[in-house]
């Protein structure tokens, strides 16, 4: 099923595409076409199809795609027919929001770590979770075989956390510090900087 | 200067360079070279003389580029020369990071006015400004004359309040809620999504 030549561009739209497929299935759909998810999308129909038969035959000229079966095979592709482990790195704003976020249920990941350097916040609880101590961040990733963390620790701490992080076998970050970090090869990054969003869109604007 | 026939994906890599100008000047550094800014961002230094070429010739064959006049242009180009106002309606922990966010300030943008429909949260302070009710979204965005808004409502609220917005005159919309929603031509929206992220790297992990 899977296959490693696929390009980085396909497959960050397959988490777009199982993202409309659950919304659609919790509309109560069923059964929906390339068509109206391009047109949900603003992507064409062609693309979609074109994305999809890289890993499968999910549909049939004629009756589109059953809505269950097309997620379900994405959740397998994208490997998140279970639910991942993370750890949250800084626990300021953005910490504490994504300790909290409701968004990742029912779409593979749960928060089960929370980290800070702050003996202020250390010993207290975030969404459910005790928040401990960076010096600790190590040993309990270990323990917990967490694999996948999101960071959001000053930019002047960013890639001393991440270092820490892959020593203790991390090998997905999801940066909130706007600031690039470097991990060795086998480790994934993931940026999110809402000012890189936002000035993409003040080109546009006069 | 500008030049709309830029494609989108090198506008989208200008604001990565901008940044890493911001952080190669803050920690003292007066001059640059395609090469290094290359290497920070694991972008070759032949794509990033080619998109800068787009814009204007910034440096000097054999000496480089000045840091402080290249961001200078890429501010301009960008139109982050200036500061813009923003709103951001909906005051969960979202919401609540995003009005805090202290990395806005020196890149363009800066938080105003926050909306929300809770009546226990409006009227109550966060970072400086009092959550207004989101039934005066429109007249009070209009009387700012505010064209950049993040959106952080629950999905059933998204396409609503983004109606609103565009009626109200926003042009650009940073959408923090996991649905797509539809803006009339004229009107930008970017995306963030945590899980689109971590799917993208889940893919690689087995």
């Amino acid at each position: 099923m899977e296959d490693k030549t696929v390009p980085n561009i396909v497959v960050g739209r397959l988490p777009l595409y199982l993202r409309t497929l659950q919304l659609m299935f919790q509309e109560g759909r069923r059964v929906t076409s390339s068509q109206e998810l391009g047109e949900r999308l603003g992507i064409s129909a062609a693309q979609i199809r074109k994305d999809l038969s890289q890993f499968g035959e999910f549909g049939k000229q004629g009756t589109g795609y059953n809505i269950e079966f097309l997620a379900n095979q994405l959740r397998q592709i994208l490997h998140v027919e279970r639910v991942w482990d993370m750890a949250v790195v800084g626990i300021g704003d953005v910490g504490h929001a994504l300790a909290r976020y409701q968004g990742f249920s029912n779409r593979g990941f749960r928060v089960v770590l929370l980290f800070d350097n702050d003996p202020k916040k250390v010993g207290t609880n975030v969404g459910g979770f005790v928040i401990q101590d960076l010096s600790a961040l190590v040993a309990k990733i270990q323990e917990a075989k967490v694999l996948v963390a999101m960071l959001a620790v000053p930019v002047d701490q960013a890639q001393q956390v991440t270092d820490q992080l892959v020593q203790a076998g991390v090998r997905a970050i999801l940066n909130y510090a706007p600031i690039n970090i470097t991990v060795p090869t086998g480790v994934r990054v993931q940026y999110i900087d809402p000012v890189l969003h936002l000035q993409r869109m003040t080109y546009y604007l006069e």
